[in-house]
C-alpha cells in the first residue's frame, strides 16, 4: 500500500536568504509513485516552533514517514542522520533571537534516539544513482537536531506506527558564491530526497552492511 | 585534594605505525600538579579488550577520573567528546580483525551517555594556553566511541563517583608525510592534555557558557 | 561579428571513468548566441598529443577564441587560469604511460603566459548567474597546465588575433560516490562554461576590480 | 666553504596580531653549522616597501642564498614556492593601505621567475624528518610573491651569484583558536626552515624526482 511521507524543510537561518531544504521540499510536495506520495511543510528555524510546527503538520497529514531535512553548510554529500541527542545547544541564535545553552529538549526523554528510517540502504541507493552520500552520526546541537530529536520524542509516545528521521543536505551552489564552501544542485539534492521517501516506503528495515565513522 | 588522573592512548591502528593518543598519554604518566596525579595506560584498538583492558586498569589504579584519548586523523584541534552513543559499526577491521556491524554495545545500556566532564571548560582553558579544540558531538562508531561508551556504561554501574570522558586529538605530523592531513605536534597534543587532566580535576561542574554546533 | 569558439575538455584519467571536462565540452558543441558560436573537440591526456590534437583543431576550425577545459578534482568552483608555466612535472604517468620530470614545455619559450581571457569578467558574470567561481593562479604541472601553456606558445607565434585560455573544473557528483570530495553538476559546469565563451566572445579586454589570492 | 644564509619574515598582516615566518625567522638569526650560517630580517607587508627592505638587507649582508618565508593561513604544510610571477593584485589591502590591481611588478620583467633553490630536496629533508612539506607552484599575488619576484628580479640582475628562494608555511596554533584552520607549532616551523637553509646551502642543483601538482 501507498505510504504518506511528510517531507519538511526549514526557512533561512544564519544570514542566508534561502534554505536549500525548503527549496528542495517544497518541488516534491505532490509527487507521486507507486510507493510513495509527498506532501511537503515548512518549519520555522526557532526552537519550541520549530516542533510546535511539525506536530500540527503531523496532525493533519497523518503520514506514514517524515524526513525532516536541514542545511548543513560545509557538508558534501547527503546525510542521513543516524541519531538525535537529547540537547539544545545554540552556538548563534534561533531565528526568534533564542538561545538555549545546555537544555535538554525533553526532560524525561532519553539521551538519545535512533532514527527509524533504513538510512544505509537510503544512502547505498543514492550513491546508485551518482549523488554523494553517507549516513552521519550527529545531527548537531542546533534546531535540526532539536526538531529531529522532538520528531522521535513525539512519535514515539503518541505514534509508534510513524517512522522518522533527518536528512542533512549541503549548501545550493547560489550560497557558496561569496564563501568557498562546497556544494550540490537544487536537482541533485532533489533527486536525493525523493531516493530517499521512496526507499523508506519501500522498505521498513534496514540493510546490515559496513558503515560508520572512525570518529 | 589531589585527584587521580587515569589517562589511556591506543595502539596504531588503520596503516599507521603510531598512535599520537599513546604517545602523549604515557609521556604524562607520573605527571602530577596540587590538584591532579597522572597515570597512563595503554588500551588496545580492539572491540572488547579495549574495554576488558580498561576495566582492569581502573581496577588497578582507582583514579578519581578517566580520560580516554584517540585518534581522530584528520581533525585540526582537540576535540573533547560530550555523547558517547549506544553503536558499534565498524568501517574497517579492527587490529583482531573484528568488524562489528550495527551492533549494541551494551544491550540494556541507554542509547547514549553524556561526558562527567567539563568539557567546555577544558576547551576554554585549551585556547587561552593558545590550543585550538572545540567540543566535538560525536566520537563516531569504532573502537574510540565503543571504549567511550563502555567506560560511561561501567562507572555508572559500579562507580558512579568516577568522572570519565574521551578526547579525540589530531595526527602529529609525521604520520602526515604522505597524505594531505592537518597535524599538531605532540608537544601541543601533550600540553593540551596535562590542561585537560588538571581542569577536570579541579572543576566538577562545567561552566554554561555558547557552544555547540550548527550541524 | 559572431565569434567561432573552440572548446576542448580531455579524455578520463587517472583511474577516472568519466571526465566532466569533455562531457560539459561536447553537450556545447553547435550551441550558438549572437556572440558566439561553439564548436567542442576532444584531447587525450597525454604530453605531446596533447598540443598535436589541438593545433589541428585550430587548423580546422579557425576559431576566434580557444577555452581549453580539464579537471581539477578537490576544488568547489569554477577557476579559470590566469597563467601558464613553462613546467611539466609529472605526478602520475599520463594515459599513455609519460612521466615528464622537471622538463621545459618550449625550450625557447617564456617562463610563463597570461591567458588571454578576460578571467575576471568571466568569474563575475559566473557569480552572477549563482555559480561559483574563482580566477586560480597555479594550473599545475600536469597535462592541464602543458596544454594550456602549449596553446599560449602556438597562438603567440603563428596566429596572435587568437584568444586562448584555460579553466578547471571540479569533479561532477557520480565521481566522488567512493570519496569525500566536492563535487559541481554538470548542468551547473556547462551553464558556466556555456558563460565563459560568450564573455570571452563579448569582451576583449578584462575589467580591472580587486581580486588575486593571498597565497 | 660556509654558506650566508639570509632567512626573511614579514610583520602580522590580515588582522593578526603574530606573524609566524618573522617569529621563525628570528629565532633562526645567528644559527651557525658547519655548511649555513644564517641571518634573519623582518619585512613590512607593504607592497614597495618590501622590496626596497630586502634589497637593503641583501645590501648590508652580502648573503650567498636569500631565503624568504612568508605566511600561507590554510596550508596544513611547510610548501616552498617554485615560480614567482610577475603580478601584483591584492585581494585586501597592505599594511600601508595600497591594493595594487593586475599591475605588473616589474614592467621589463619577464613573466616569471624559477626559484633558485633546490626546491625538491629541500621538501624530501623536511618529510624525512617527519615534517609535513610540499613544493608548492603559486606564491598567490599579494606581498609574497610580490617579494619573491622582486628577489628574483633583483638578483639576476645585480647579483646572479646570490640563489634565492621562498617558503610558504601554515599558521601556528594559536592564530587558529578562533577560526577552523590547520596550523603547525612554531618548532616545526624553525625546525623545517633549519633544514631547509642547510639543505640549500649543501646543494646548488636539485635532485630530478617526480612531483608536480594535477592542477
Amino acid at each position: 500500500m501507498r505510504k504518506k511521507v511528510l517531507i519538511t524543510g526549514f526557512d533561512p537561518f544564519d544570514k542566508e536568504t534561502v534554505n536549500p531544504s525548503w527549496e528542495a521540499a517544497k518541488r516534491l510536495n505532490g509527487f507521486e509513485t507507486e510507493e510513495a506520495i509527498i506532501t511537503a511543510e515548512q518549519i520555522p528555524t526557532v526552537f519550541r516552533s520549530a516542533l510546535d510546527t511539525l506536530r500540527q503538520a503531523i496532525q493533519k497529514h497523518q503520514p506514514d514517514i517524515v524526513i525532516c531535512v536541514g542545511q548543513a553548510g560545509g557538508r558534501m554529500q547527503i546525510t542521513p542522520e543516524r541519531v538525535a541527542i537529547n540537547l539544545a545547544d545554540a552556538r548563534i541564535p534561533d531565528n526568534e533571537g533564542h538561545q538555549p545553552i545546555d537544555e535538554e529538549i525533553s526532560p524525561d526523554g532519553p539521551a538519545a534516539y535512533w532514527t527509524r528510517l533504513p538510512v544505509k540502504r537510503m544512502t547505498a541507493k543514492m550513491k546508485e544513482h551518482g549523488i554523494p552520500a553517507a549516513v552521519s552520526y550527529t545531527a548537531g546541537t542546533f534546531v535540526c537536531n532539536y526538531l529531529f530529536y522532538g520528531l522521535m520524542d513525539h512519535i514515539s509516545r503518541t505514534s509508534p506506527h510513524i517512522r522518522g528521521g533527518f536528512i542533512h543536505i549541503p549548501y545550493i551552489p547560489q550560497q557558496t558564491i561569496d564563501k568557498t564552501a562546497p556544494s550540490l544542485s537544487l536537482d541533485t539534492i532533489v533527486r536525493a530526497l525523493r531516493i530517499a521517501a521512496v526507499t523508506a516506503a519501500q522498505y521498513d528495515e534496514d540493510v546490515k552492511s559496513p558503515g560508520g565513522t572512525l570518529h
